[in-house]
């Protein structure tokens, strides 16, 4: 089916779905799916609207200035409409580790991700031929630390290039610099290996061990300035016992590693998250 | 804040939801939460809609017709419209087995339901203890094999005199007739020992050791005239191992049966499940 | 059945195994559980050993005597030796929050609990009625700033006297001082309403919202001087998202509250647990 | 570490443990992971012992004979002793799909299996791609209708010369027929995508989708002569909504049923598991 999927927050008052939903039948398009929230605390109205285009009078060309007029009418209203097709190109970043990726790939063969496997780029060679089993283009730029700078620009060249939509960091073992972060604000999703805000930075498993909690986990989100202080996409756990020692908790973490951030890209390809401050609403 | 909560499904088509919106708008009603859903296989439109009544033009009596005129252009519309306030009146039925009721009782007493504990109605009288200490009026209602019919119109007679609106079985051991069903069809709740279809009728956790299963559940359902077939409304699970006997089965499905009950009561409290068919649509 | 748990630990060497279920068998107890665990980190050997007493030739006074003779074998050997009777004794601790200790006290009730509930002490009268329903003695001990030590002290005379085995606190509002947290080490456990080591101290679910979390825990633990710092025993989690407010989190965390700390009881009840460090070792 | 594990089962009497633990200690083993269960309701002793074999006096070819005098002590003692090294060899049979072959063919990769992955077997050729790029042999042997009996006796063929200790049926579409059965009793792993004992036979998420259960699930057992009735290794279930569609379900389950799969397979491998009757006891 041809749709088209309209994500909006703004301020909150009376008439905003009777607005947006009218403008969407006016033009011959029909509702399949509306999900709409307000944050009473904040005042902010949100909704993710999808229609079908079958019948739809106005061109996708047509369509942004249409809502833009819209809009308007709405205090301080952001939104974006996306369509169907073509796919959205994902980009995955990876370092040596090769769960992520494997999980990913595997996934977009067998149709589960709305989107297009255009890229992986690698800091190590070492997934190369993963990739190339799958059929995606593996691009190696290593990334030293006096040449981190040049690297980023050659990386960030290599997406526009690539027109690409989403940047995947799967287990990728780099910080992501500042000039990067702020050209792809809300489009880079981080798989980071503990239950945040438990755990941040390196050896979170370690960490777990050494605490001695009966639960590990994983989160999935928009990589930001501050190290693993983004917006939170999705969250796993898993049970473990006094019995599971690091090399367990890795093993285990895995599991949830890649669920969480395959549910993550899924959730962002099909245009379901909308970042607010340093939350997300995401319409599930 | 007062509210309406409008829930509603038809024959899906081009513009329901701009024109129920409009309605709500155009008399000055504030959506405040809308979820809807298109079922693609049967092309059935669900909707709920909850509105801010703080400037509506119209009054509580007068939205029905209003309604009323708008649903008429939809093919095959169901729809209610139920008010924050007066909370709906629940009675709960009940036989000896106690975690259910006192779970609801607490909740209630907590305020997490969003009704009224009006009722405890017990075909054995070991609960009334407990209803008086939360306060609650308990009925006696002896139920014999011989005596069934008359005790359930005993059971109906009741129910209406005290104008409740739903109709809760917790743990209640007994099977409901055809009649009282009929005329509760869509508001009585039954919590049931199994994860459903698993292990229908008596004794599911001894069915679940014998069968070995490493898994348990409990099932919130409406009653229908067919034992344990009715839509079901939430589900959950936990594990088990072969160190649970019947006993620890039991304990343990305690604890998933009173979650599970109260969920369900809650979800249909806030007026979020619409049933169809024999699935419920589930607006949480 | 009658019967006796041990629960040991000491540096791990060949033959403890052997050793001690030959020390069970020579006296006619028959094992009927055994847990065993040996940390390869710590090279640690840890032990639950649970016999039939019934033809036991050794009688209980005399058991501890046995079983030191044959703990002198090993190096550095900690042990303790329980009896399923009498039941240990258990003093709630409690503010004005409810939901914990109606939750134990339900449990207790219907049998799930090892134990004997023998006193619910309070910093303020809130919460008398609900234990005497269950008939339970209930202490009004009221806690201020400046008089803090002497109500302890009042407490701790409490404890003694009534034999307590277990002090439990149930959502009880007041830092437990560093004189009674010594003398009653690995015997006081308490439920922190965040999954730790997240959102330590005040407020947790407030923390929660605020980083916009999308699963919530709450964590049963050891008390030790520092705050929620004592070793853990069991956590859970419950999953949340955007429409869940503050309120919502306090709701839906008591959930997890009541079962995560009801389990901790029980397995400490059971002889389940041995403190090892600033981590637990829960046979379950 | 170089180790031993025995697994046993025997009707319960005094001195089991002792005498099976004095065998190990005796010849210089030390035990590192021990867990017994008694099955009280059929008076059953299970036992899992491992020990480190480094300062073994006996040989490993002189274990199981001492071992066999050891047992002839206890009533209808069942026993196997397996080593650490050569790692068991595993065939997994496979269809068309591939996330369970692709699932085991990663993990192992990673050394998350206690196994060698020896041969890969399928009744179709689109998964031999699969199996190569992970180094593993694919086997092609088509079963037709009128041809099945012949096509097993190959398979078995297949298998003995391979050497392979464990069958993994990975969502292969086939039934085996009961010769193979009979030779491989306990010793196949088959995976069903439904939360057994509900939805036995075919399509059993399209089955879920008709009765609108809210939680689906998978489920791993040992191959039995009756369909889907073997012996329960290990189950897995998530969450669904009115929202999933047949298909939706199908993804979902992808996710759980690679993941109970794999446990039960790691489960097997490391020797945790044992078939009492239709029911297993799982050292976990």
């Amino acid at each position: 089916m041809n749709t088209a999927t309209l994500l909006c927050s703004c301020t909150d008052r009376t008439g905003i779905v009777a607005a947006l939903t009218h403008f969407v039948a006016e033009y011959g398009g029909n509702v399949i799916d509306l999900d709409q929230h307000t944050d009473s605390e904040t005042n902010q109205f949100f909704m993710r609207l999808v229609w079908d285009l079958r019948n739809s009078a106005l061109s996708r060309d047509d369509l942004p200035d249409a809502m833009g007029i819209v809009a308007k009418k709405f205090h301080n209203m952001h939104w974006s409409i996306s369509f169907s097709t073509p796919l959205p190109r994902i980009a995955v970043f990876v370092s040596k580790t090769q769960h992520c990726l494997a999980d990913l790939l595997l996934r977009h063969q067998m149709g589960e991700l709305n989107g297009e496997m255009a890229l992986v780029v690698g800091n190590h060679e070492d997934l190369a031929d993963l990739a190339e089993h799958f059929g995606v283009p593996f691009v190696y730029i290593p990334v030293h630390r006096e040449g981190k700078e040049k690297a980023e620009l050659e990386q960030r060249a290599l997406l526009s290039e690539n027109n690409i939509d989403l940047v995947v960091l799967a287990r990728y073992m780099q910080i992501v610099g500042p000039g990067f972060v702020e050209e792809w604000a809300g489009r880079i999703i981080n798989i980071h290996h503990s239950f945040l805000p438990a755990f941040v930075g390196a050896k979170p498993y370690r960490q777990a061990r050494t605490r001695g909690v009966k639960i590990i986990g994983a989160t999935a989100h928009y990589v930001t300035a501050e190290l693993d202080q983004g917006p939170i996409i999705t969250q796993g756990v898993t049970g473990v016992s006094h019995r599971d020692e690091v090399d367990d908790l890795i093993r285990k973490g895995r599991d949830i590693e890649r669920q969480v951030l395959a549910q993550a890209v899924r959730l962002h390809l099909e245009r379901r998250v909308i970042v607010s401050g340093n939350r997300t609403v995401v319409f599930s």
